[in-house]
């Protein structure tokens, strides 16, 4: 890549672990100028990316390495974004209708990406999620243009990862496969965009996608249990899961993901006390591969009479016996299959367990409108009051 | 892509059919400047590559566009690599031993395939195959940099197919998908490169070429008999083998193919008198689909010890019943379940059909020696005397 100077970015905890050693060390020994931003904000927001940003504007850097979750990542593709772009403002390239949406043309650095959660699939999409914090919303940028040029997927650099990060992060994987697979299929998506520059990132699901989810879903089913509960140093199955990772993020950062992924936001945005196991973290959080975990078994009971076959399927890949199944019970048996699924993965009694109650249901669905991005990939059409009866239904799971 | 003089190639059967009409009235409808080569040679010489190569030179085109099938994809290739580098000399980059195997470290114009028969999955690999007509032997160039941009998979492109070469362009993908699926792991190619650049563009199988290679396995088990025998009219059945082509394309672009490949080239080379049925050529051709698939029964019968579990899994998908399969009968069952499917589709019996007798088999052998490239990725290892029972093991199939 005939690097000059690399922005290196991270995070307070990842900056002494040894993925950062290494990459470090690589640097050094390749006799190569380099910079390190450690301040990158676990769930960042526009004000932590906008710091990143001003680090990268600073110096002329000419590649950029990402080495942590997706936090990390996304920081990175939106610092090289705007480093690339000096003149455009923030809201530009945000999505609408809380940014402008404008297209991206000009070209980016090459970034490089060394994931260590195998979960977000960050390192293979076109987007970086942040917190928009005068609305309370998450919203993000989304463009093929701030793919990361590699990812460096190293099963090693994920086995600092505690039970439950490692467990949740399996989660996103889960909804990444089971969301794209069932997404809208991208030639029902309307009203067509009058040039291809003004596509979106998530197309709706399509003959490349479902490869990936649906390989990626069969890696979760054989992996997911010994690789989240069983024994962490199970080098097979965190090597297979992060690759299922990858996988995933293959599928649905070009078909999209839905609603458990829409209805996650305000499941993270709202939470009030919800102390989570594994995370070592000053403030409440209900960590994002459990707030899309949780609403999952509603979610695909709702939307299975839109494709029926992809949901049995699903559930089969699950190790359901299908055999007998017909069309129409293919959301009520993909939700037990998912719900005994989770159970043995030891995941909370559903949204009251994370400190959630009716009443919340409201402003819950509220935070979810907003989410349209992704929500208009549901294959089911859905008013304010689906939203609440997905909410009820997942407050209590078993 | 803002193209200002775009050069579209293609051959002369192909120039007057509707694939090139549509794009052509595309570029005349944007108003964008373009000249046309149609000039293209079916199974191209180094000399009809530098023919389209001096074509390419003498403007100064920005985007290349390549209407047609292996031939035509590959020869652009070629043409836009060395426009994009006029100082080298044509066997710079052209495979050692034949050439000098240098790698491409500058940039390349942006290339759109149109792929016009379902086969070759040229629009999704960075190799493009010629014959070196002096030493009468298959070569090529192959680099990563020289993967179009972008592949327009059209099934109706692909409806003008006389029925045999529909059914040899499916035996390709077929042939891709198993030699991939079987290929050398990439971690047991030996020896490593020093540096990345260096990589061959067939790196060996791995956790991504196996996903697709799998996957255009089962598309042609689906798929190939409605496809190439029953009703060439039947779109669920060309749009699907053609999508298998691009899956099995992305595959072998990957992990490479060996010796059915490395084989095919002498049954090519050295035809006598075969007419292939379906084919508007004025000399003798053994299609390349057909030359390829004439020895798989051979091969994989060969090369089963080595991974019996992928043969097995092959054979299963191809319809064979493995329940009571042992490792040991991978091998003859996968030969036995192809030769039941090659003689389904109506395909000649063996290399005797197509002219050969056992005193060709040195010849053949002889040609097979210096396709190294491919043969090398073998998953077994072979002596001469192992490719001539090879060959004439393949002379009768039935």
């Amino acid at each position: 890549m005939r690097a000059g100077k690399v922005c290196v970015m991270t995070d307070r905890n990842l900056a002494g672990l040894p993925p950062m050693r290494s990459v470090l060390e690589s640097l050094v020994r390749s006799g190569i100028e380099h910079k390190v931003y450690d301040n990158v904000r676990v769930e960042p927001t526009d004000t932590s990316f906008k710091e990143a940003i001003a680090f990268a504007k600073k110096e002329s850097f000419d590649v950029f390495v990402a080495v942590g979750g997706g936090s990390v990542i996304d920081t990175c593709k939106a610092a090289n974004l705007y480093a690339c772009h000096p003149d455009a403002d923030f809201l530009d390239f945000v999505n609408a209708p809380i940014g402008r949406g404008k297209p991206i043309t000009g070209a980016l650095k090459p970034l490089i990406a060394v994931p260590t959660t195998a979960g977000t699939g960050s390192e293979t999409t076109g987007v970086a999620i942040f917190d928009f914090e005068h609305l309370k919303a998450k919203t993000g940028i989304a463009s093929r243009a701030i793919k990361p040029t590699l990812g460096v997927v190293d099963p090693l650099h994920t086995l600092h990862m505690p039970e439950r990060v490692a467990a949740n992060s399996g989660f996103d994987v889960l909804c990444h496969a089971l969301e794209s697979y069932t997404a809208l299929p991208y030639n029902m998506r309307s009203p067509c965009p009058p040039n291809p520059i003004n596509r979106p990132a998530y197309q709706g699901s399509n003959p490349i996608s479902d490869v990936w989810s649906r390989h990626a879903l069969n890696v979760v089913a054989k992996y997911m249990k010994r690789y989240a509960v069983r024994d962490p140093e199970d080098k097979e199955a965190r090597s297979s899961m992060h690759l299922a990772s990858v996988f995933a993020g293959i599928g649905f950062g070009n078909a999209g993901v839905h609603l458990c992924h829409g209805m996650s936001y305000p499941i993270a945005g709202n939470v009030k006390t919800h102390k989570a196991k594994g995370y070592n973290v000053d403030h409440p959080v209900v960590p994002h591969g459990l707030s899309v975990v949780l609403t999952s078994p509603a979610v695909f009971n709702f939307t299975a009479p839109m494709c029926p076959e992809r949901h049995l399927e699903a559930a089969q890949i699950l190790g359901a016996d299908v055999s007998r199944a017909k069309r129409e019970d293919a959301g009520p048996l993909l939700a037990d299959t998912l719900r005994r699924f989770l159970y043995d993965l030891e995941v909370e009694d559903g949204l009251e367990a994370v400190g959630y109650s009716k009443e919340d249901v409201p402003a819950l669905v509220k935070g979810t409108i907003p989410q349209e991005r992704v929500t208009k990939l549901s294959p089911r059409e859905h008013t304010e009051e689906d939203l609440s009866h997905l909410f009820e239904a997942s407050m209590k799971l078993y």
